[in-house]
């Protein structure tokens, strides 16, 4: 009976931690649920801190003091890192994806709830160390990747728009030059949106040359705000020099070998 | 040592299926994994079933015959969701979210991941029994719940546009009258985006007469595919009779109410 019991309670535990990933449960949280005494919970929890370790599942980390408890931390490993991406490079090479005007379709990865999750986990392992208020993108295609990294480092998401909303009350609006194509953009953001001094997140699909982001920071200024770390998935190799100094980028396009051979050349970046 | 062996056999189990709902693993997925027989497996299984039946955390579902196996099938029963969406519409009740013009605030709970995942919950529930191909939203404040709905089903998130996007290839425009503002808008979606004859689910946040439902249904048929549900988080009172007439909304908001004595009135539709 007592071993169904331990079975049942890290059952409930793992679903209740990996369902609120960085969210602290105390240990009382889950003593009051059972009906079993914080020495046995702490039992519980050392034996999945052990095969989570083990099985590379991420971390399940105790908290100690008065605010303690308990919490899962989404990780992934370099080594996985790098396979994935390997993998995911490969998907993106295939030449059907090569569309004329020498772009790369890739919406079915973006919006793929299951290469989604993969690298919004290694957006929240590189960037778990950061004291977060929000994640912040622009619409439309960064929306899923930013939302699960979001998600995994437990905070809120904000979308910054194009366009004016009628529907969302005052905004800020700002100009900017998209680094690339010289195209003055608008970007809004309503009011309530963002708490001022906010520490932020940008995390975006695909950076030429770093225009969106300078945005963001400018927008983010506009919030008393800082962003605090930059992520996009594909970065092109050209131009060499972007508008920001500090970002990951999980990939690396090789933008001048696509529109000259129609070939794709894309590789992890990290 | 026995006892620890099944206690890492399911935590690990845990984890696989619920970090992908829906998606079917075989019992030699696990039995290899581990190097224990599949009856151990199928033990170990029967254990999960009822511990996640007990604590209401979805069902444990194995599939039997040749491509049989086990799958996490999320599920919210009716008493909590019923419970959740008051809770919500509390929430949503606060006089501050009043916006001038008689709107509604609500970007901080359509983009916060611990609401969304809820609703998603939701519609997963509700929608679990279609054989879908994928889940569709229109740009831009329903891709989180769209998203995490197409997560927990395990399928594509397909995201129609309002613009046209160079870098997505050829796309089909449809034009449609929404159905409130009486306003012409335009439906883009790249050819490259639906296949040819998908079921497809649509998931959208708010739902005033339905013009864009009916946008999304005419836009289908241009792929030769069919809307086969409609959800929604929330819909007007008015108008009463909406352009579409199978759908789902998990919340109804009283309009005039709001617009004319500047009071919300929203309460779970279910």
């Amino acid at each position: 009976m007592d071993k169904i019991q331990r079975n049942e309670r890290i059952s409930v535990i793992i679903k209740t931690l990996c369902d609120n990933p960085n969210k602290i449960f105390t240990l009382g949280y889950f003593s009051e649920m059972f009906g079993s005494a914080k020495s046995t919970i702490s039992e519980d929890l050392e034996l999945l801190q052990k095969t989570f370790s083990k099985n590379s599942m991420g971390n399940i980390c105790t908290i100690s003091g008065a605010s303690g408890g308990v919490k899962y931390v989404p990780f992934m490993s370099e080594k996985t890192v790098y396979e994935t991406l390997e993998e995911l490079a490969n998907e993106l090479s295939h030449p059907d994806r090569i569309l004329s005007g020498g772009f790369l379709y890739m919406l079915d990865i973006i919006y793929n709830p299951q290469w989604v999750n993969k690298m919004a986990m290694m957006f929240a392992t590189r960037f778990s160390g950061l004291e977060l208020d929000c994640v912040i993108t622009v619409e439309t295609k960064g929306i899923p990747i930013a939302f699960a990294t979001a998600q995994y480092l437990n905070v809120p998401l904000v979308i910054v728009r194009h366009y004016n909303e009628a529907t969302d009350g005052a905004s800020v609006n700002i100009n900017y030059a998209s680094g690339s194509a010289k195209k003055i953009q608008t970007m809004v953001l309503p009011m309530k949106s963002l708490k001022r001094n906010s520490k932020i997140l940008f995390i975006d699909d695909f950076m030429k040359a770093g225009g969106t982001s300078k945005g963001i920071i400018e927008l983010a200024n506009q919030f008393d705000s800082e962003v605090v770390g930059i992520g996009v998935m594909i970065e092109t190799s050209l131009p060499d020099k972007k508008l920001v100094e500090n970002y990951y980028s999980l990939m690396k396009l090789n933008t001048s070998e696509m529109q000259e051979n129609n070939s794709i050349d894309i590789k992890p970046n990290i």
